[in-house]
């Protein structure tokens, strides 16, 4: 992990305590891969809530790669452009220590659009995405990601829009991601499709096995094209696309009849230059095959029903969470930058201040 | 129409009479728009039936954009690759003036994989695709597009592929083409679907109207995609595309949520070099929208259906066939450049002999 290391420096002299508000700002727009140049410390007073306003206080804040594209400022994934010296956006786990809002009170845990900062004094708008995080006896920190956002994109992504079918022969990509080590599980143990996991490494196919997936391509050593030949000699059902790029090509060239393609993410494309050129798109004509996308938060509106459903999997063991933690806000630009270089495993987050002492 | 002129002189001296079969045969693999060194013109005797065969007799010969990819001898769209000195794949109608098949008999119309050639025996395999031509009290001529794979690919790519909603503010490039002309008129005259037609000049803009367009963009003269945000200020529902490319590009540009679009063809790209690199792919994602599709051959199975529906579509008024029709076999080289230099209106076909004379 050589290329983190400028990103331990970066936070090895931060000190973090609870008598201020400590806060990531885009220091500039980042180009490539994020840098520690991109990032700027700031620290500010605890803010007031103001009527109708509460002060959270900040347990987790979850990690996304679309976190590089806020912080580039053309405005992505329905959050606002940011510009130098903004807090960087990211949606986390709070705990809320004043209201002054007639809805919400001291001691409720909520999830939503927190910002890259120990405390946030919040109206509860619309606009910040808040959900009050329900206790299924289950720990706080799962509602950063599995019971958060990240879940309800696994959710969205393979049933909604990807109609798995029971024995459908799948690829998934980005399988030991954030999103891809839920969908993987949720397409073999609920969809009973026969999953065939794309990840970078040794480590990682290793993990996807036991996530539910029957086979694993290892990207950084196999040839991608040639192994989705041997192992799907029939063609391709479904394909779960957490990464664009070479590897959408590869999955278009092998389509089964009446193919499903689930555009979730193209993480293989944030960092580059410019975006993939895809050249064989009309490949979906020969077998009537679909490429659809998803946002998930055009799906909110499902939000308690999927959160049941994803909560019942986790108590009954069809879900087990994989979760990536770091520990400390000051280590959250070196949690962001192990997305761009393959080295999170699970959902990534970073425990602010850990579980609450009581949950209300 | 000055680069169909050599076309012309190609024609000029050729003669032809019932008393052999005459044929075009690739020379060359076409490189960009088909010239007239691609064809070669041949002259056989009339072939025997041997048991089991019948011999056509050619009455009209369709045109399609995918025939430059064959002769380009890769094989395309389900047909065989062709190599120089091979007779060029076309479908077509024709009788049967001898039969030695128990299933089809002297005087039946017949549609199928004729071949550019004036004679062909036929051992009516379904790898030939050959349907009988039921006698709707319509001329045959309409079975060779209309009521033949062209309407087909119109009602598969309209109804099972772009699942139209009445009210759905659709675009359509290739308006005046031959799928097109039919798409036009079942999307807005069945459907209920609010067409923008995409054409080129003013005169094909014009005829677009005529066939349920309630608007046309005009890609040689006007700005497609400021066009199309003026015309669908909210979006656009469903696309069926006929041409791909850039307009393809713009279109995913100006998505409403939950948008269709159509995968037909790209005849845009038919004559580059090398595949439109589609950059813009992931606009899919945001509008849970999709891109699907469809090969006419993979809905065979509802032929007789379809034919029964569009019949009486034609009966009723609501799909008028528009037949651009060049008169003698000699003509069809340049019935088929036409198709790349936007000089053909509607469904492009070749009359060879014109109506039977009975139909059985």
């Amino acid at each position: 992990m050589n290329a983190l290391a400028s990103f331990e420096a970066l936070a090895a002299d931060k000190l973090i305590d609870d008598d201020a508000n400590y806060q990531w700002r885009v220091a500039r727009a980042p180009t490539g891969l994020p840098k520690p140049e991109d990032f700027r410390w700031g620290v500010t007073d605890i803010p007031e809530p103001a009527p109708g306003e509460v002060l959270l206080k900040t347990l987790y804040l979850g990690l996304a790669p679309v976190m590089r594209m806020y912080m580039q400022g053309g405005g992505a994934a329905g959050e606002a452009a940011l510009h130098p010296g903004d807090v960087i956006h990211g949606r986390g786990v709070a705990q809320i220590i004043k209201s002054r809002h007639a809805d919400w009170h001291e001691g409720d845990i909520v999830q939503g659009q927190i910002g890259w900062q120990t405390y946030k004094v919040s109206a509860m708008t619309p606009a910040e995405k808040m959900f009050r995080c329900r206790n299924f006896g289950l720990p706080a920190m799962l509602s950063c990601k599995t019971l958060g956002m990240t879940g309800l994109s696994a959710h969205a992504g393979l049933f909604a829009c990807g109609e798995p079918r029971a024995g459908d022969k799948m690829v998934l990509s980005g399988a030991a991601g954030g999103v891809g080590s839920i969908v993987s599980q949720l397409a073999a143990n609920v969809a009973g499709c026969d999953v065939l996991g794309i990840a970078g490494g040794a480590k990682k196919c290793s993990i996807i096995r036991d996530l539910g997936c029957s086979a694993a391509i290892d990207y950084q050593a196999d040839d991608v094209a040639a192994e989705l030949a041997t192992l799907r000699p029939d063609g391709i059902d479904l394909y779960f696309d957490n990464v664009g790029g070479n590897i959408l090509s590869a999955v278009l060239e092998r389509l089964a009849m009446r193919a499903r393609i689930t555009l979730c993410g193209s993480i293989s494309e944030y960092a580059a230059d410019a975006p993939y050129a895809l050249t064989n798109y009309t490949r979906l004509r020969r077998t009537d095959s679909r490429m659809q996308g998803f946002f998930v938060y055009n799906h909110l509106d499902r939000w308690d029903a999927v959160m049941d459903e994803l909560a019942s999997y986790i108590h009954d063991g069809r879900l087990r969470p994989v979760q990536d933690i770091e520990q400390g806000f000051e280590r959250m630009p070196l949690a962001l930058a192990k997305l761009y270089t393959g080295g999170n495993i699970g959902t990534q987050l970073c425990s602010v201040r850990g579980e609450p002492g009581e949950w209300r």
